[in-house]
């Protein structure tokens, strides 16, 4: 496996450095045309232009947009289909991923006020959105636990109603999805994919209702379309390929370590695995036990690609260049796998998620240790934070002012809009004074 | 003037509803271009690309990009050049704008984490963004307090550095807003606009740094290169023209409501000002209060066109149909001018800021009361938030599983990521089981 290692001692590493964080995310301008093309389609013709480009592009029969929703009592029949032990596991995630939001609610999302001392109430009001829509992809990339990862926090922030939309080319549904829809709790699900299924929930069309705001993954098609319908319903991020960056000081056994980088590796070639130590030896055997590892997994071939092309070890001089690093980075996934987590996870300033010490593997936080996976990539872990229960809330600023405190801010007020030039907001002010 | 008035009881409410709604967003085609370009160029040329835009669309004549950036003692002089009022209404309303995010920041702004029963700690590490720029417009709709709204929020989150940019055409320097620069503590101002600045501070230039996020308004230009580099930096949002809907239950003076409705009109023809009110006595005296007001106003051409093109005045069945239709509109300020304010905010579900009692004008919310005065427009209340400390921090999962976690974890995640066909993620899981 030609997996490229760095040094930070070294001479060329700036330039090797930027060329291993280099991603773009380039726009394919065929793409954007003809995402463009479909949601002005969609935004005129509704149903009738779901229902065709659903017959071409995933060769499904129906003669309706409402012959495409799925039933609850489906929903229910595909969680009765599914193994004991999945239906267990759907069900012991959901359980902990709700655990989890609802502590972020408490946290973080709920209204609050004070008054001052002239008694004027000041504040903001909390409340969900109403509805929202959440884009499944359909085929290789079908996710349940990404089903469970974007429902869940809409339900617990108090969404009236969950749309989902996931295409089934040929007709072929994933029971898995359909069985943790039904655990989530999602309202209604439509077999419909591609920018069509989004601009369906956009600008809603006589069978599918308009969505405040639309989450999920999906492929260039989908991207285009989240960008191009923003600000006419919210929407979640852009979601670039997936990565992990481990800062490791060697005590973490090896193969460990060399399967959490695999594990990142799986998803598709563009993925990104990058691992940083101080420890020369220890990156040898992480090396030697990938070597070893990667003819035994199922998906060598996309692991190797994915290293190969985009994946680095990096020898640093201590574990605090290793953090300034990572800061750097702002990886998406971020593990700090050391006897002392707890020492440089002050260090660390930007990633999605912090998984510390040398158990929390990143496939316990993917499906089950109650965090979201839905991250942010591509270094916008610089701005960006992991979905949650506030990207299904809203904040309202609530001002009560009394007469007394009218007479001071209308003070204040009127000096400020007249040096606007804005007078009509000075005598509003002022109409308040005694 | 002709202001339209509807009645919820008329039988073509609902489509003359839909008509006052409408607005578009609509893109200007060549703006877009034009915009690209200069992203581009910017992106490829740094300096010299600002440099030469700076020249030819603000007409000034310096000789570096350095020579745009104006000093600390500058911003103190204009502080000290205008007017003892002035000084101390910017002063005293900074201050009340900081303690409201003070207040904020401890609502909802704070880190938490929490064990769970087998040991493993979940939680999120909130952080400030580095650095933060903030686009504030030139010339006529140069607004210090909107200096003030955006700086103050990223002070409070703990952010670094904040970077201004504003347009200072022909070379003419708006004291005041300089001044709120002093009294915000913005730390580096850059006199340059248009879609150049934007591309300056998402992609960096050899002289003005890189920003992690843009916020403030703009106009096309600035909006369109905004929406551009979303993904690349975090934006705030895309800002429509500015709105406020009034619930009236009539005890109010109406020449108050009158002087609110214009204070939005003023801002500009496409602004948008609604008044809702079962009592159609009411309507009428605040109607006699506008004809006889209006022609006082220095504003009166901008405040007639936009309430002839987008204003009305709307009769209701019940204030609580009011609130209904407020809800459906969203709008980004929301006055309830009556009695008992409180006995209606609970029905009120979507906007911006909610302004409670006829004391409460939203003039004083736009200068002085606390809450930030960037507000979602255009109904986008229904998905998104004022401005706030949380637009300057960023979240990351913290996530430590114990070795005992790891064991009832490590079985949930084998069964899934097995179920997607992951099995990297699975062994992952499966390596820490005893």
């Amino acid at each position: 496996m030609k997996l490229r290692q760095l040094s930070t001692a070294a001479a060329d590493f700036a330039a090797e450095f930027e060329r291993l964080r280099h991603w773009s995310a380039e726009t394919d301008a065929a793409i954007e045309d003809r995402v463009a093309e479909i949601l002005a389609d969609v935004q005129r013709r509704g149903d009738a232009a779901v229902l065709a480009y659903t017959q071409r592009f995933d060769r499904l029969a129906a003669d309706s947009v409402a012959a495409l929703e799925i039933t609850q009592a489906e929903l229910q029949a595909a969680l009765a289909s599914i193994t004991p032990a999945q239906r267990d596991a759907l069900q012991a995630a959901a359980e902990r991923v709700r655990a989890y939001h609802e502590r972020q609610l408490e946290a973080c999302g709920l209204s609050w006020s004070y008054r001052d001392e002239d008694g004027n109430l000041l504040g903001q009001k909390v409340t969900p959105l109403d509805r929202v829509g959440l884009y499944v992809p359909g085929g290789k990339a079908a996710y349940p636990s990404s089903v469970l990862m974007n429902a869940i926090p809409a339900h617990v922030a108090g969404v009236q109603e969950i749309v989902m939309v996931v295409p089934t080319p040929d007709g072929v549904r994933n029971p898995l999805v359909l069985a943790a829809a039904a655990v989530a709790g999602v309202h209604r699900v439509f077999t419909i994919g591609g920018a069509q299924a989004v601009a369906a929930l956009a600008f809603g069309t006589a069978t599918i209702p308009r969505v405040d705001k639309i989450t999920g993954p999906g492929n260039a098609y989908v991207a285009s379309a989240k960008k191009h319908v923003f600000g006419q319903v919210g929407i979640d991020m852009i979601a670039g390929p997936s990565e992990i960056l481990v800062i490791a000081d060697g005590t973490t056994p090896p193969d460990w370590v060399a399967m959490d980088l695999f594990s990142q590796a799986e998803h598709d070639e563009l993925a990104q695995s990058i691992l940083l130590s101080p420890d020369a030896a220890y990156l040898d055997a992480v090396r030697a036990s990938m070597e070893r590892l990667l003819p035994t997994l199922p998906r060598e071939a996309v692991v190797r690609a994915s290293l190969e092309g985009r994946g680095a070890l990096i020898l640093t001089r201590s574990m605090e260049e290793a953090c300034e690093i990572s800061n750097a980075i702002a990886p998406e996934h971020l593990e700090i796998s050391a006897a002392e987590p707890q020492r440089w996870e002050p260090l660390l300033r930007h990633a999605g998620a912090i998984f510390l010490g040398a158990y929390t593997s990143e496939s316990l936080g993917d499906y089950c240790a109650g965090p979201n996976h839905v991250l942010p990539t591509a270094g916008t872990a610089r701005f960006s934070s992991p979905l949650g229960v506030y990207d299904f809330q809203k904040r309202s600023s609530l001002i009560e002012v009394s007469a007394e405190g009218a007479q001071g801010l209308g003070r204040i007020a009127s000096v400020l809009a007249h040096g606007e030039g804005l007078q009509a907001h000075a005598r509003a002010a002022e109409l308040r004074l005694r």
